[in-house]
């Protein structure tokens, strides 16, 4: 049967799984999708550079115009990451007819609608389900499986980076760079993390994740995100003791008021399935209106759980699945209907907050009346006998998790209580989800 | 455009469900098919009857000639369930050239063969998402979003009846009887629940996961099956001391002795993904040997998480995926490669053992000693004083949880153990997942 010819763009981490794939399991593959395929191109960098797997048969080249002007080439994978010069490759693809697989999540959070308006009117599939979740076919789930559903609302670990250090913190009480530093040795982080551990990995995701489950098309500005990069390990072990971890969670909501988005570590009530993805694996919950709660978990990186999910891709589209309706068909679409952003400071949660303060009497009075005074309510509290052994002026912590609250509200509560002469450090706050 | 004409056959709980999908969001499923669909026959048995759904537009038969004879008709949905008379509806709608949808999992577990080696002739395609894990997309899963991997393992909570009287078990110590009456009077257990807590409704199960994820065609009497009717609270009570959970698992194995299948009670270690799902939630864990470790978790059951996964197949019909190779073409297909199933006694697990011996020196050291000569070695031990109140003779609890072990070896040493003397009742033997 007529194979389907592919060219690769990139050799690295990814790429080389996807090639290693391709060249290991050929008749797997050619089973699953109902035809062969021949790999016959990679762009590289470097063509010189050894790679962890045989190139028997494939034209290695620097120049990606020699795949783009293969008649023969059906599929191009991109797998070099980043949005230049993705992007000009990707558009160049499908401007020569051909489909294109990719994993790349800056891409699509970034460019989608010029992405998709292309694949569109070239009448051809982008297949991304490597973007988000690694191995996990969240993409899938949320385009076809859960079809039926109006999504309510996601809840996701999406960085593994963040979770491993997240998970090393609290398991083992280090501090975020000790655990950070672990995280690079083992390889789960890289050299340079601040896109990982700011939010900024995570907010990407989310964007494509938004896309996928509202129709909405989201400005990577408009997410309100923060990391992992100050959390304290006070937090971490306050949380702990009122039954909860601390995840960096991608968070969407759809309310009345609108389609809530943001990023932030987030309390989780342990014992459910969230609360128990550690290390470097990734989650995504989903709730839908028919379905109900329903979780994905997996490998959110690495080599060969990101090429699961390219290969996946590549058979939908040796299959034709991926060109077809609803995957291409409505995906950063302007027939979407539009979505409304809640402004963050209408999102409402649950809020853990940590204050530093004097160890004298009426202070919790004085700092719960102030919450009260903006209609907060207090749900529990945590305050410890500093012991005799603490010096006399030494600062305590206070904990408290309130009732659900709005962000405005509880903002300008926090605002009045840090200007207290009893309150030693700026107060922590993070939200908790249900 | 052109609408999708559908037939339900079936307005039981799922019927009822995928009706309101219907008629309550047409435009969302219009949008998100590419095309409008049309309900124009339901197939009851009692068109009198009151049913929760509006039937306006909508042809109500007891005939289901009618819905078979009609041209206009492209999809059958069966949610009826059982095997007589959905087999002869779903043949007869094949060979009218109908696409069949359905979500019962007797009908695929024992007769899937002659299922789609029919839709392959009639080049037709049957979607059959909510057959396994109600709302969970496990079918789309294993079959498109997991196809560039070899499925290693698998291991699924796929009856949340059966789940739910586990979870009652383990966190409230209630005796199965009484969480079984908890279970049927909130509607997870059917007043004959027969089929669901001896392992049959798993065992259906896993024959469907056994197909998707393997290939393999295997009856339902070559499935080893133990239910959880026999269970003992006082298991549950010892797994937890050791830190496990007892779930009943659908288990699932390749090795180089060839695929283990079996269904059983099953110790999970507390703090991994599936030890935690609770009540009637399903789980399913796949091993891919590219993807690695994931999870698939949701409801179930219920009306709505299994019309969720029926309304899936449906869009998928209408738009022509679930058409496409690779669902229809290779499965229950007898170009299958051969896969031999492991024989049980050959399987290889670790064991939880508990025996009823009684309290004199000597009776731990014979124990171990017939263990031993049997090839199998303890991992832990647990045996509490029973405290000085107890009368002098009573037998005492031994907990023995053993390192990896072949069953046959270890029915050898349970069947000498039973017979010593000082061994007051039948040993209880339970699986361990790692």
């Amino acid at each position: 049967m007529n194979p389907v010819t592919i060219g690769l763009i990139g050799l690295g981490t990814v790429g080389t799984g996807v090639a290693r794939l391709l060249t290991e399991h050929p008749d797997r593959l050619a089973r699953r999708a109902g035809r062969p395929f021949r790999w016959k191109w990679a762009v590289v960098r470097d063509p010189a550079k050894a790679r962890g797997v045989a190139l028997e048969g494939v034209q290695v080249t620097t120049d990606v115009g020699q795949l783009l002007d293969d008649p023969e080439v059906e599929v191009v994978i991109e797998t070099m990451g980043g949005t230049d010069p993705a992007l000009g490759y990707v558009l160049a693809a499908l401007a020569a007819g051909k489909h294109v697989v990719t994993a790349n999540k800056a891409l699509l959070a970034e460019h989608g609608a010029e992405v998709f308006a292309r694949a569109r009117a070239a009448g051809r599939a982008v297949a991304f389900e490597g973007s988000v979740g690694g191995g996990i076919p969240i993409v899938q789930a949320l385009g076809v499986a859960l079809a039926a559903n109006q999504v309510q609302s996601l809840a996701a670990i999406v960085n593994g980076t963040c979770n491993f250090i997240l998970t090393r913190m609290t398991e083992e009480g280090l501090p975020y760079e000790e655990a950070l530093r672990q995280a690079q040795q083992l390889g789960y982080a890289e050299a340079d993390p601040t896109l990982d551990v700011d939010g900024t990995d995570t907010a990407h995701k989310l964007a494509i994740l938004a896309q996928l489950a509202f129709e909405a098309d989201v400005r990577l500005e408009v997410i309100p995100r923060q990391g992992i990069d100050r959390l304290q390990l006070a937090d971490l072990k306050y949380a702990g003791e009122l039954g909860y971890v601390i995840k960096l969670l991608a968070l969407a909501k759809l309310s009345a008021a609108g389609l809530e988005l943001r990023v932030a570590p987030t309390l989780v009530r342990r014992g459910t399935p969230l609360a128990e993805v550690r290390g470097p694996y990734n989650a995504i919950r989903v709730v839908g209106d028919a379905v109900g709660d329903t979780l994905f978990y997996g490998r959110g990186a690495g080599a060969m759980p990101t090429a699961s999910a390219v290969i996946a891709d590549l058979i939908d589209v040796a299959t034709g699945r991926a060109g077809l309706p609803s995957r291409s068909r409505t995906l950063w679409s302007e027939s979407a209907p539009p979505v409304c952003l809640t402004p963050p400071s209408q999102i409402q949660s649950r809020y853990h907050l940590r204050f530093t303060i004097a160890d004298r009497p009426g202070v919790l009075a004085q700092l719960a009346q102030i919450l009260g005074d903006h209609g907060i309510s207090i749900a529990s509290v945590i305050q410890h006998d500093p012991g005799d052994d603490a010096p006399a002026d030494s600062p305590v912590p206070l904990v408290i998790m309130t009732h659900h609250a709005i962000q405005a509200d509880l903002h300008a509560a926090l605002e009045e209580i840090d200007r207290l002469g009893v309150v030693h450090a700026p107060s922590v706050c993070l939200g908790v989800e249900d």
